[in-house]
């Protein structure tokens, strides 16, 4: 697939400069057709039978595959779920955190990760985004270290291999904003979260959730998607490994949606936004202070001189879509293996 | 609206007799069009902005209003989920129950309700499914009783109302085949589930969670909609009422579909759809043994002479939906208000 093939597959590209794969990625024509085919035979056949049910059991696992592969690993390591926040749900509740535990984690977090963090009840230890202050703030109550792969604020990768060995405790990732988006380096990792809808391209609603150990997490919120067999007490065998912490019935028009969506994207993916990434980071460092460090990630986050909203509301006028951060004073543009120069131009120049 | 006008909204119901809503309702042309007009714009105009943001605030507050109005309770009561497991699971958790606690819930439940209840630790007290064993099994150690309003196997109704009154501890109602499908009747409960995908003949994945007293449950798994301001750490004001409760993002696509279907239920819905399951239930009475009470819900569950799964398989190849129930040798007919005479003759006659 070349370059343009690629790219022609979104029409919202056709006309906007799109760079907010950070929150939503576009939809290729593929993705919105299958999607749409899917509707129109669930309003004309039913949503019922044991060909639509065993149908919809065959496209989780072809999905849990294909988004396994993206992110290299077992796909038996990896739960459906339709969201990072769901996904840190699912680890939290499973640890069973207490508040005679702690957990460490950032200042740069978004709340899909903080937000259920201090639902816990355990103590949620603060400390800058940097690898040796998450080491350091490490306790012998220390129960998990939680953060982002990627920062959604700076743009900033953290490398969290050398967290989890120094730190010798497990680490629950939030890849909101590096699954799909930079290559995959799940390795030792503990937790990590998917959001599919946002560098995969996928529907809302959809993601996924990696659990190197599965049998050591307990299931706390099983869906009917997590048992095997069960008890009329409620009692039940899970499914072997990840998909016991699958969240729950995923729509049949989503799961086809988000494998046209996964098979729309080429080989060349992460080379690609990698670069156009540096690209755009060099376009815009001679105009505002970029405040992402060159090569960390597909994000670009700058300080704009004047009102961070209010620059996002006139591109947006402009036909170029980015977002500000709010309390932060930061605007952030997204950049993905369908972006080009011109997209970047029109970021640039207005 | 008249019958037959109400009827002919469903495509599938001009070829299938579709008696299946217990499972996923059928869906109306509006609805499966407003989700296919979304999706074709979240394509084009991409899934970004202000705008786009705001609109989907807007209709979530719209249909939060519909379904209160449908379930005849406050919206600020009302906090919109997935399903009618995570419903439960919210309830559960903010409940904090250890396993110091019994909870009390009958031999004809879901898994998505004694699943979530077994994940708790809590011993898990099962009695059959009757008002007077519901209540003879409170022990000074109840922290909750968990049914069904609309038992989803037999299709019995419970007077919960009085089990509540003569228990005198919380109950949380498994509303999957009550709400929508039989007169409201929500009154002291304390916890409601709704599955907006069955009876209301809404998308998959949506549904909704009445909390009494939302006040006086905790918030355990928030999602970014639950929080009207947050601090780094996590710490967040939670959304006046259940909204705090509510479980994530909704695809916009799915709430459009939502209030479509929603908008496309008659008036006479309630009264239209017990006729039909007792004309259903008469139909069949002389042919096999029926084992859903007269008047109680608009299941009609019936034991076959043979084999549940090889009838529902038979029947399906005649263009009859029904299902069976793993287990308990029993197959189920859904009625509800758009079920005609023909679709009833037709399952008798097969």
């Amino acid at each position: 697939m070349t370059f343009e093939e690629a790219r022609a597959q979104f029409p919202v590209l056709e006309r906007l400069a799109y760079l907010n794969a950070g929150t939503n990625g576009p939809l290729a024509r593929s993705t919105a057709d299958a999607m749409i085919a899917q509707t129109e035979s669930d309003a004309v056949d039913g949503r019922s039978g044991m060909s639509y049910f065993l149908g919809m059991l065959e496209l989780r696992e072809h999905v849990r595959d294909a988004l396994a592969s993206v992110i290299a690993v077992e796909p038996p390591s990896l739960a459906l779920t339709d969201s990072t926040t769901r996904g840190c749900a699912i680890v939290l509740a499973g640890l069973g955190l207490t508040d005679q535990d702690e957990v460490v984690t950032t200042n740069q977090e978004h709340f899909g990760l903080t937000g259920p963090l201090y639902a816990t009840g355990a103590r949620v230890v603060i400390v800058d985004a940097d690898e040796e202050a998450l080491v350091r703030a490490v306790t012998p109550r220390t129960r998990l270290i939680a953060t982002s792969h990627v920062l959604w604020t700076t743009g900033r990768k953290l490398d969290l291999h050398r967290v989890r060995e120094d730190a010798g405790v497990p680490i629950l990732v939030d890849g909101a904003q590096s699954a799909g988006a930079i290559p995959p380096d799940v390795g030792a990792l503990d937790f990590y979260t998917v959001s599919a809808q946002k560098w995969l391209c996928g529907p809302e609603s959809t993601g996924a959730l990696y659990v190197a150990d599965p049998e050591r997490l307990r299931v706390k919120s099983p869906s009917y998607m997590s048992q095997d067999s069960y008890e009329v007490s409620g009692a039940f065998v899970p499914k072997e490994g990840a998909k016991r912490f699958d969240s729950g019935w995923i729509p049949v028009a989503a799961l086809r949606g988000l494998a046209a969506a996964l098979a729309a994207r080429p080989e060349w993916a992460y080379e690609r936004a990698a670069e156009m990434a540096a690209r755009c980071s060099e376009l815009l460092s001679s105009r505002v202070e970029v405040v992402t460090p060159p090569g960390h990630s597909t994000l670009v986050s700058f300080r704009p001189s004047g009102d961070p909203a209010e620059l996002v509301s006139e591109l947006h006028a402009r036909g170029v879509i980015v977002r500000d951060l709010p309390g932060r004073n930061l605007v952030r543009a997204s950049c993905g293996w369908w972006t080009n120069d011109d997209d970047l131009q029109r970021l640039a120049d207005a």
